[in-house]
């Protein structure tokens, strides 16, 4: 069955964002079969989103768009779409009652007359429930096409495309497609092609390695008959990568790093404490942004300022004087002063420079320690993140902190340097 | 003049990448004054190719293209546009022969024949050199319309498409595009529709809204004879919706309430303490994200238990007793607190109940307080974020913190609730 992708806005013509729905609109159909074989961007133009609906129906058996559901005037996907399967848009009473429901409890913004468009559906469609958002998606049905309208915000168009979309179509696929997900860390997506090479060309399952944010994605795909075998091949050949580079998956389907930290820890009945320099509290908020978070979590310090970390975390003067505040020392006793405050099982510290530039005493940009501090003893490594952005050191730095926590909470300890309260004493 | 975009590679259409040229070449466009209508993208297959192209050709004045320029056989964007547009391709022997070149002095990698495919161009088109790779770019030419074709690689891309391709465009443009962005806060995008609605409809300059995560920009673009003509009609229209919603526009051109936040304090010479429950420490991550936020900002403290609000924050125990931890009072403790430990001139409280599902003790999900303690005032407000995920109730909950963070540092006090240490004394 084939396939395409039509996104509807004027500020994808404009370059004001980046079209980031067509990539996870693609892959997502790719995953399940689909072929696609065009993507469209057009304006918020009634004339030539017409023009393009017909070609796309003329020649494509499933056509999926993004954006245009807004209340606002140029907000016209659903008219359009409308007129090219011939059929009309009705007032539907439960979602206008739902849209004002949504608006009452909303502490800004009052329910205006434009958004009462939301509230109109197809007759011959179906409308697709919004949990985060108030434009319903749609489906229009005609001529053996399908077409499926969703909201525009990112946020809103995969959530609604996974939990009601995606069953939709695969009920509509005659094998099942299955797809598992190795998290892996601290290995590059280059090093990990070569390392896992002849494991990339097979035809059934497929396996794609896909670079994230600080981490990198093996996805295996495979079809079957059905489910249960679908996802049996997955996780054999999932054995396959174990085998090769075991020792940098840290997950299965994970949703992250702080997700497997706060699982191991809430396991153990274990909790932890940070104290952040130069991540500025994005190790704190990552590991609260975990719903259940608080049976692990209880205290965050982000210690910017020099007399903070004397104060609040204890931290000798005469540390900070010798080693400097970007140290391994310092790491160590950020991470062992916020552990005995918060009456934590662990302690991490995070000191560097984020840049841009290198920092006071000329340490290099992209510099960081990281410690972390669990039964008396402190493991503590060095990091040279290089060629990035503030925004992107400072959120692989939190990645490593991340991954050391899980690592020594499992018991592995290799690859840290282990110091033993050496900083407080030093002379 | 009108113009469209055509990239073309199948891993665009299996979502391995993200379209990146298809932005940057839009937005180039758009400032540059040409109307991007479309943005298409097809695979590595000559048929769908041409349909592509021939329909673009019909369409519009110049067609911008990315990728299919590479070695190999899959690589057929400057066959199959040669054919659309009646031209041949020849062996050019100068490119040949810095082929030859570049492949001798590189480190890696030899010359093989299907790299000689790179050093055909067009009879009647041209060629562009490119100077970060191997695949130079080619013009075509034919019945008033023009074809560009560029390397796939951004790098190379950009570099090509600012260097040589822009001066050419340059010269075939009679008036310059520029535009302006007023960042709002406060007021949802169709509320901020019916307030503005006529200054939408405008020609030159033109208008409009983008919904931003918890915000909404104007985006306003004039088309001029000349650069400072074009900015001096966007900023004469920003007045006019300072007129009608001025109290809602918090920058222009802005990075963000975090930034302004930052500056201002910057110019004052104040510094800024957070206290967080809820969000965690996204709050001073947001902050701390801003270069030179060092001189404003020395400390955040995540008090995500309650222990930690009353030992480090030094919150009576009577205060969380009497109100509870979700609180007005308790989130005016808190903005007192961290300002009086980290010897700041605001500090700010944030707590509430960021979901999913309500408070141990009933409180809603969505419901947060935040506190802006400032010269021995409190100023609070209530807030109920319902319908969002646990992370954009933490991510508004921010944003609201800053802009009153951002307007009480700039006088205004209104739509606040003060309170005077009340928390403290009432039994």
């Amino acid at each position: 069955m084939n396939a395409e992708i039509i996104c509807v806005g004027t500020e994808l013509l404009l370059g004001d964002i980046l079209n980031t729905n067509a990539q996870f609109l693609s892959r997502e159909l790719a995953g399940m079969g689909f072929s696609v074989y065009f993507q469209t961007v057009v304006g918020d133009n009634a004339d030539r989103l017409l023009q393009v609906v017909q070609l796309a129906k003329s020649r494509s058996d499933l056509l999926i768009f993004s954006g245009g559901l807004g209340p606002t005037d140029d907000d016209l996907t659903k008219e359009t779409v409308a007129k090219a399967f011939n059929d009309e848009l009705v007032l539907n009473e439960k979602i206008l009652e739902e849209l004002k429901e949504t608006f009452k409890v909303r502490s800004f913004g009052h329910m205006t007359n434009n958004n009462i468009k939301q509230a109109y559906v197809p007759v011959k469609g179906n409308f697709i429930e919004n949990e985060n958002g108030t434009a319903p998606g749609i489906v229009f049905k005609a001529e053996g096409k399908i077409a499926i309208l969703l909201p525009g915000p990112p946020r809103e168009l995969e959530h609604m495309f996974l939990h009601k979309v995606k069953p939709l179509l695969l009920s509509m696929q005659d094998s099942v497609i299955k797809s598992l997900v190795l998290n892996t860390f601290g290995i590059g997506e280059s090093a990990l092609e070569e390392e896992v090479k002849q494991l990339l060309n097979g035809n059934n399952p497929t396996a794609a390695l896909y670079a994230k944010e600080g981490e990198v994605h093996i996805r295996i795909t495979a079809k079957a008959d059905d489910e249960e075998k679908a996802d049996s091949m997955c996780e054999e050949y999932a054995k396959e990568f174990e085998k090769c580079i075991g020792s940098f998956i840290y997950g299965v389907n994970s949703s992250g790093l702080e997700y497997e930290v706060v699982q191991t820890l809430a396991k153990t009945k274990e909790k932890v404490a940070t104290a952040e320099s130069c991540t500025g509290g994005l190790l704190s908020e990552r590991i609260t942004a975990v719903s259940g978070a608080s049976a692990v979590f209880e205290c965050g310090i982000c210690s910017y300022g020099t007399n903070i970390k004397e104060q609040l975390l204890n931290i000798p003067q005469k540390t900070i004087e010798r080693y400097g505040v970007v140290s391994e020392n310092t790491a160590c006793a950020m991470a062992e002063g916020v552990a005995e405050i918060a009456n934590a099982d662990y302690g991490v510290g995070i000191t560097g420079i984020a840049g841009p530039g290198n920092g006071p005493n000329g340490e290099p940009e992209g510099l960081v320690y990281i410690a972390v501090w669990y039964k008396q003893k402190v493991y503590m490594k060095k990091f040279l993140l290089t060629g990035a952005t503030r925004q992107r050191v400072r959120r692989i730095a939190t990645q490593h902190a991340l991954h050391m926590l899980l690592r020594i909470s499992q018991g592995v300890q290799d690859g840290y340097k282990e110091m033993f309260s050496e900083w407080q004493y030093e002379e």
